[in-house]
Parts: C-alpha cells; structure tokens; sequence
C-alpha cells in the first residue's frame, strides 16, 4: 500500500512503466557532466571502506563554494534525507504548507505528527505566491505555526521569488517564531539564480531560523547517486542533525561525485543557456498546441490541458502519452490539483521536437 | 559537538587518522569482488535516472536468495538506515539493549525517547549471551519493554547464538508482545551461517514480532556504497516502514551492485575458508603476545589487553599503534568496557603478519 502511493507520487518512475522518453524527471538535459563520470570511475576502486560519515571535504569545498564554514553545511542522501532529519529535529507541532508544492514534506511531517495548515495558491494568480498576502493571512490564522517549506522556485509551478521578497518574509517568520526551511533544489536553473536565492540573507546574521536545502540530484544530474546539502546560519541546528543521523548517511561515491561536480561551472554555464532557449521554445509549442501553460522560471514547465476530453479518464493526456511510451508527470496527487494539470521537464531540442510531434499526433488523432 | 561523537563511535575513521594499515573496520578483508566492480563501472552511465524508489529487481533477486516473496523485503541506505527506520515505525516506549552491543541502537532509540534498559553481559562469562537467563530476567524485570535488539553474531564480541537458542528466545518475546530486531549483518562470515540464522524460524509462521537485518556492506565489501536490507515475516511492519522514509533511500549504484553481488558465491565460499584461517592465527598469536582474547565466531576479534601499563592513557595500545599509523577500534565507548578492550578486523595473511610485527615492536620496546 505504501509502495504504491510513493510509486505515483514523483516524476522519473521508468520501472514500473514501459518509457522510452522520460519528461517526468527534472534532471539536466545534458546528463552526467564527464568530470563526474570520470571522478566516479575512480571512486569505484575505493568502495570497500566505509564513507567519511562528516563528509569532511566536500563540506569544505561546499563551504568555499557558498562563502560559509563547514560548520553550517550538512550532506545527506539526497535533499529528501535533510528534509526528514530537519523534521526530526524540529519536530513542529503545527507547521504550514503551500499547495501545490513538493510533497515530501507533507510526508516528513506526518512521521513527527505534526498537524498541517494549508496555504492555498489560486489558479487565477496563475499559482504564483505573493508574500504580502501571505503574511497577512500569517498575522490572522497563523496561530501556532512553528515550522514552514517554501520551495523557491516552487515545484511544481516553477515560480520563483526574488530574495527580497523572501527577506520580507523570513523576518517576519523570525519575529514570529516560526521556523523556515527554503528548498532551493532547482535554484540554479534560473537565469539569475543569485537573484531568488537566500543564501546571502542568512549569512548576514539574525537568521538562525532558516534552513536552506540544496541538490546535486537536479543540476548536475545525479539523480542516482543520491547527494544533497543543507546550510544554517545556525550551527545548532546542523549539530542536532548531526546527532538524529546515521552516520554514514552519504556513500564515498556521492561524496567524490559531489566535490568533481563543483567544478563544473562551464557545464552550469551551458545548462543555463539551453534552459532558456529550450523552456521558451517548448511553452510557445504547448501553448499553439491549446495548453494553458503557466510561467515557469525553472527547469520544467506546468501546465494544463483545457480540451474538453481532457477530463475524461480513458483519454488522459498521461495516458495517451504512456500509450507511447513517453512518461510525464500527472499533477492529480497535488494537493488543489487534478489530472488535468502536468508537469514536463525540459530537455535537448531534438528530444523536445521528438516530444512534441506525439504529442502532435495525439491531438490531431481522429480529427 | 554531534559529530565529534559519531567520529569516534565507529570503526574505518581513516579521514581523521593518518591510516595505513585499517584494522578497526569489519570488512571482507578480499575486498569489492570482481563482478561487483563490473556492474558498478556499467551503472555509472545510469546515474543521471531516479534510482528505482522500490528496488523492485533488487527486492526480487533477494526473495530468491533467502525464499522469502518481496513484499517480505525492503532496502536501505545500509542497515543503518533500517535501523532508525523500525525503531520510528514502532516506537516504544522502553527497549531492551544487551551491552555491550552495536551503538547504533541506542542512537535510534534516543530519536524516539524510548527508555532503554539494559541487560548486562558480564566478563566471568566471556560476554557471551545465555538464554535462559535472559528470559529468566526478562519475567523478573521485563515489565513493559515493547522492542529489543539482537547483534547475532554480537558486536564486537563475535559471539553468536544458535538458532534454537534464538527460537526459544523469540517464542518467548512473542508471547510477551516484545517485538526484536535480530541484526544478523556478520551472520555470513560464520563458519555455518545458516546455523545461527533465524531467517528459516520466522518463514514457518508466527514470527510476525521479528525484524531480521542483513547488510551487503560488510561480507561484499561495499562499505562506501551503503546498501542494507530487512525482512520480516510480517508485511505490515515493511509496509510501515515504506510509509516512513524518503522514496529514493537506496542509489542506483548500490542497487546495482547488490544484484551483482548475489552471485558471488565463489567469493563467500573463499572468504569463509580464510576467516576460518586466520581469525585462529591471529588469536593464537595474541594469546601469545598476553592478551586476553574472547572466543569470537565472526570475521573480527575483541580482545582485552591485560598489561600492568594497558591503563596508562599516555601509552595505550590504540595510541601506540596510532602512532604508527595502524588503527585498531577501541571499546572504550561501549557500555560496560574500557579503553583497555579493542576489537580487530581480520585480514589475509601478509597483512596480518605485518600487523603482528608492529603489536610486537611496541610490547617489546624499552624491554
């Protein structure tokens, strides 16, 4: 039963079904950058000792990376693992979600029984969060809120603040107690990630209520590897962590994959330059081909197939396409969503053109 | 503060230590067999894909393995992960622990606040663990433990009970309500493992209160993976257990790898024929050097050092030997020891040669 449920809930699930084209996953279009690769074969030849369970010089080299000591910094097998631990140690008696967003946190929060207040996005804002409103609503109903996730660029909007709107927000967060964990996982597809991320903000001092998650999954592509990080301004915080985790949470090979990958800039560079081209050019043909497509900033794109059939269960989109063997991400299991919502990554123009022309064909069927 | 703690709990800490020669981590001295480092170098160029978030392939090989169906099976990020993951999905109120045992127990149960009671083994017996007694005690002075966990064999002390012994033990904590996790992860380097095994117990009905833990890490060598599983008899308790944690626990690379690993047969066989070996060398030769060696049945050994000077903080054997970059575990973090018991891996012969040679420059030194 549990099995099932976390089957359907995520993107990338190419085991269960028959996919030969996978625009269920938001991974770098570009796949593994070489460096990696070749860290990783050299790696292979130390997989008999165990990992260094503080993941020493990856921190380190983290820490360089965004101007913080090693102190702040924690690894964990993927960002997932940090977003339990974190839970874990807070462990919020009443903590607030904005839907739709990621839903790992719902999940780690049910395992500390925490109860959940919602935050509703509404389609008519084209699900964009706008801090102003949200804090007002905070001032008025947030009673007892002790914990929040604000996934930045959300997931799976794509919206994304600009951190001076999310200041706005933490101080407020801060005066009222209410601690703040920024999921920045996608951050670095932005054009501009510098521009929506916090991480200046907490290391000017007076944040200690925020954690802000970090991946290699995403960026560098590494979604089998299993390597995520977390950055406090508060020392504590990863301390408690610390103390909740296994010790050897993070493999050797994730550690030597993650600290090849930071060098990796030009590959960051590229990744960049094709996201822009690609998500413009992918929007522009969903949208000639009917969909409302939303405003993404990031690395994938949502959107909504209006057709009157779009509705009816034996014609899902998601079906069709599985049909042929291309897997997207139905929104269905979101919360304020249903199966008429989808998310699609974006990926090479090749792949994209090939992606588009069955999706062509699926419309056109029958006409 | 957390973490200083974690770096010295554990055995394999070769990041801190100037280390070359690792006698303080309990790993298949053979080291990562040939078809395991195949597989890993062919699933490098897979690690840009989600890993499977059930492990499917890799849950049905092991069923095969151990002739249990898969549902009966889930994975993790090495048995640690497993670890904390049954002590979350049970959550008692008081557990029993044996001392001294593996630590990582104690760690998990703190995470839930569980009160821990503990049964002490006692050095007139060689800290082996007797049944009888236990259960004897457990009608005196078991009132209200709802969890208990069994290293079979015992770490660090190598010793391992039957079993029937542990049936007689199970019947009788099922009766009592008393749920156990029997960690078997060195069960495979004893002479006869299916001997000590409960996993043909739990398959014949009425086990539902067992969780059996295995590992890959240490008898395939993949300490830097991190790969461990569970079974029980009970689907409920694997059902709960998925409920629990972050869908992607496992790498594609460890997943990989273990299905590998399953057929290494050769390789065990061999690893077997040399514990046997070795483990009776060098404990005949430490006997020879004075120490006061327990009978371990595993692929380590614990041992006391019995010298008038073994309790001189300045000339420790663990610092001695540090000194000449060997590392040894001490036991002085283990409930009921001191800093004057240690436990080594065994390793082939040349190896351990050498490591005789430099024990016996520093008992020699200054005679």
């Amino acid at each position: 039963m549990g099995e099932i449920k976390m089957e359907y809930q995520h993107g990338g699930d190419i085991y269960t079904n028959r996919v030969t084209m996978d625009y269920s996953a938001n991974i770098n279009p570009l796949g593994l950058p070489e460096g990696v690769k070749k860290a990783l074969l050299q790696a292979v030849d130390d997989c008999s000792c165990y990992p260094d369970s503080r993941c020493g010089k990856l921190r380190t080299e983290l820490g360089s990376f965004h101007g913080f000591s090693k102190e702040h910094i924690i690894c964990g097998n993927g960002a997932a693992d940090l977003i339990f631990q974190i839970v874990q140690v807070k462990r919020p008696g009443r903590a607030l979600l904005i839907a739709p967003s990621f839903l790992e946190y719902q999940q780690a929060l049910e395992t500390v029984f925490a109860e959940i207040v919602w935050y509703d996005l509404m389609e008519a804002d084209g699900f964009h969060l706008s801090v102003k409103p949200l804090i007002e609503w905070l001032k008025l109903s947030g009673q007892g809120i002790e914990m929040m996730f604000l996934c930045n660029p959300n997931n799976p909007t794509g919206f994304a603040l600009e951190k001076e709107e999310m200041k706005e927000l933490l101080d407020f967060c801060g005066e009222k107690g209410i601690f703040c964990v920024v999921d920045e996982c996608f951050n670095e597809f932005l054009d501009d990630p510098e521009a929506y991320s916090v991480l200046d903000v907490i290391s000017s001092g007076g944040y200690d209520h925020v954690f802000v998650l970090k991946a290699f999954t995403k960026i560098y592509a590494m979604a089998g590897l299993r390597l995520g990080y977390g950055i406090s301004a508060a020392e504590q915080t990863i301390e408690a962590m610390n103390r909740i985790r296994q010790p050897w949470s993070v493999s050797s090979l994730a550690q030597a994959a993650g600290e090849a990958a930071l060098g990796e800039t030009q590959y960051v560079k590229e990744t960049r330059r094709l996201i822009i081209c690609e998500r413009e050019y992918l929007k522009q043909n969903l949208r000639d081909l009917g969909f409302l497509v939303f405003d993404s900033m990031a690395n994938y794109l949502f959107f909504k197939d209006t057709r009157k059939k779009a509705q009816d269960e034996e014609k899902l989109l998601y079906r069709e396409l599985l049909d042929r063997q291309v897997l997207i991400r139905s929104c269905s299991n979101y919360r304020g969503l249903n199966h008429t919502y989808y998310r699609i990554c974006i990926r090479q123009r090749r792949e994209n053109d090939a992606f588009l022309a069955v999706l062509k064909s699926i419309l056109t069927k029958g006409e």
